[in-house]
């Protein structure tokens, strides 16, 4: 039987979506800004969800507005935002591991300076480093409530304080959090989207606290206080908010069910699966995310096998997305990205299915691996290091992971002490060559311009 | 027993895309982007969708992209085209009487400059008038293939050879028409929207014909060839393919029917009603609805009685808008904007409907004249008229149709060949007052500036 571990991408909609949605079709098909009876049906419809999802996001109606995406609300947030502010500056400040949404979204203003602000090992901002990149022609922030690849959950309330000290205004993407709770006071424009809580696609909200300086952009247009321009999307938007409303009243059981079942993967699957990475915070994290990186495995195989055994599941490996180069999260994070695999529990995921997993990935990890030749511990050879490579192992054209697989096969070839240098113009290497080191307990002494790509200098320690 | 007669705002939800939607509902919530088997299945029903759309515009699926609506497909294809003709200009050509989104866009584009092409009485645009509005910094021209308030079919192929022999593009806002047929070839971007052929709300389409310059603009996104971002309304556009694909194979007969209906109510509220005047080409128009206007009422009671009485309407008329100005198309037009009435039959209506619509509209239409006190016809005083009013009337701060019935009701009080001057500070009565000479077959002598509004001279002939 197949199982369904992707929530973080989409929700399977809840069957109280797909109640109101029908009851919707019906009523709320006419147009909410006509006079006749079909008309004042669907603005009632449209205003009794507006309120519902006021009430879960914790602001008054009119500060909200429905559109037609979680990424859309955030375009179109953070290009209100700083319209507003264009007489302070046009600097952002955005965590290094922000939705790409976000990221397309700062980028994409002209002449916007951006500063990324990094994270440790666990994705996990700090509130004081974010604090400190603000400056006085800073005119957004945006922080996520909690990380879409790995879970962390983001320091939000700490940022809100520093940036509301510093008159900054902070755009919170609430996207994966949402249905779990209310993000943290503080925020002065918050985005979201309903098929991540169950909601159907075609509608993303967008609240704006009253106060927050914020300019419409692009043409005028009489619908949603003219924040999203275009004939709501009336259905879904009821339906959305009928979702919002009962995944909330499941949330603390369904989350507290779903974290023991988390926290069974993040504990086991290094005990059954060898060479393996749980990335993302342990503690801090939201109760239905975990990502673990295989060593050796490339994700697409990874990915394409846990399929055929049933299993739904998406990958931040570079191998798994269209520009092949690993994702920024697990980037910015400097954890290992082959072989990554996020499992994201949609509400009401079993236990049985969750032990069947466990129960399947060790076979398959293993048969990747063997397909791909992939080393097997062997005895050190003793003997002198030195400051020049002892041995040039040539990866160029490979992909990710066989750079990885390379190195390991021959640095047990070299004296301790000595240095393997690789030579790569895979992008993912230059990720995922320290975090073999890091998990080898191998040095990683530096990266140098080659005439094709890099060479990556390995030190053997052991 | 209710009548729905506002198609052309948003037409009911078609049977045929209800069950699409259901069934989408359960295949089509995943995420198309993804490569297991529920990504995997919501690509291919997106994947058919495309292509059943693109089958019923004329172009290749590649040419087609989903929108959240039809508003937003025309802020999208207008910001595209001019972006991928920076070069060129930034000068466009659109008709006065496009749908406010159009207007919204092209005025929305800083620093580009508009040449609207005025309109007959009928409402068309002449084709000829257009080709000599373009000009070599031409950068994108706009015509509607039928307009949403009048019915009125544009002159699309003739304007698109001009544009073409111009090397102009031409964006065709297809949005009342797409249901009925394909617009004209020679279109280079084409907007639609599903809600008004009985598709779900939440779906637009934009084509842009391979070989058209075109440019994002906005933040990056992959979701469809990064023309629209966002995740994509899937289940809905499944249905928005489902309804296109019925309402075409209905729409020949279904056409002819409506058009019987619409004939019958054009023939017959003149003969039912006194001083009315039905505007938009009699022949060259869409098969579905029908305009006029009943001097001496003001469009929101005439609306909020035959809401009362059962039939759902929209109206041009200022008293009916947030701006309190008449619609623009009744402007370009000159026609008579007071007590305006939109016809637009769904597929189905029954001619039983449209029969009981034409009972109770004359007793509506005499009930609100009377309580606004609209004047009967008087017999002509004699005497000569001179250069300077002979009366002047004082309708200062009164709105539409309270200036144009004062004129009515003291007219026969000066000689033939008189001036009455009306004092009026609405915006309604400069449309007005002119349109009621020519219903009435008084000379409109003049606008003058007055220290508040204008006074509108109107010389008595008879």
């Amino acid at each position: 039987m197949a199982a369904y571990f992707d929530a973080a991408s989409a929700a399977p909609l809840h069957p109280v979506a797909r109640q109101a949605l029908l009851a919707a079709l019906d009523e709320g098909w006419a147009d909410p800004a006509r006079l006749y009876r079909e008309g004042r049906r669907a603005r009632l419809l449209l205003d009794a969800a507006r309120e519902t999802v006021a009430e879960m996001v914790g602001c008054r109606a009119d500060e909200l507005v429905f559109t037609p995406s979680g990424t859309r609300s955030v375009h179109e947030g953070v290009a209100g935002a700083l319209a507003g502010r264009r007489r302070v500056g046009r600097h952002m400040v955005v965590s290094a591991v922000e939705h790409s949404s976000v990221l397309h979204a700062t980028t994409a203003e002209n002449g916007g300076e951006v500063t990324e602000v990094g994270t440790d090992r666990a994705g996990r901002v700090g509130a004081e480093e974010f604090g400190a990149a603000l400056r006085a022609d800073t005119a957004l922030a945006c922080l996520q409530s909690a990380n879409h690849e790995v879970g962390t959950v983001q320091p939000v309330a700490e940022v809100a304080e520093l940036c509301r000290a510093a008159g900054v205004p902070l755009l919170v993407d609430a996207a994966q959090s949402l249905g779990w709770g209310p993000a943290p006071d503080g925020w002065s424009l918050l985005a979201a989207s309903a098929h991540k809580w169950g909601g159907p696609a075609g509608v993303g909200l967008l609240a704006v606290r009253k106060g927050t300086r914020y300019s419409v952009r692009g043409p005028a247009d009489e619908r949603e206080s003219g924040r999203a321009p275009g004939f709501e999307n009336l259905p879904a938007i009821v339906a959305a908010a009928a979702s919002l409303r009962a995944v909330r009243a499941e949330a603390a059981a369904e989350g507290a069910r779903l974290s023991v079942l988390v926290e069974r993967i993040r504990r086991r699957v290094p005990e059954l699966v060898p060479d393996v990475e749980v990335v993302g915070d342990a503690v801090r994290r939201l109760p239905h995310i975990v990502t673990f990186s295989c060593l050796y495995v490339d994700g697409e195989s990874l990915l394409h096998e846990l399929d055929r055994a049933g299993f739904s599941v998406s990958s931040g490996s570079s191998c798994t997305s269209s520009t092949l180069t690993p994702s920024h999260v697990l980037k910015a994070m400097g954890v290992l990205s082959e072989g990554n695999v996020r499992v994201s529990l949609p509400p009401g995921t079993e236990a049985a299915d969750v032990d069947r997993f466990l129960d399947v990935l060790p076979g398959i990890v293993r048969s990747v691996r063997e397909r791909l030749g992939a080393p097997t511990p062997a005895s050190a050879p003793t003997g002198n290091g030195g400051d020049e490579p002892a041995l040039v192992v040539d990866s160029l054209g490979k992909r990710c992971p066989i750079p990885v697989i390379e190195l390991a096969k021959v640095i047990g070839d070299v004296p301790v002490g000595a240095i393997v240098s690789v030579l790569s113009d895979d992008e993912a290497a230059r990720l995922d060559i320290p975090a073999w080191c890091a998990m080898r307990e191998q040095e990683y002494v530096a990266e140098h311009p080659a005439p094709r790509g890099s060479a990556y200098w390995v030190r053997r320690l052991g």
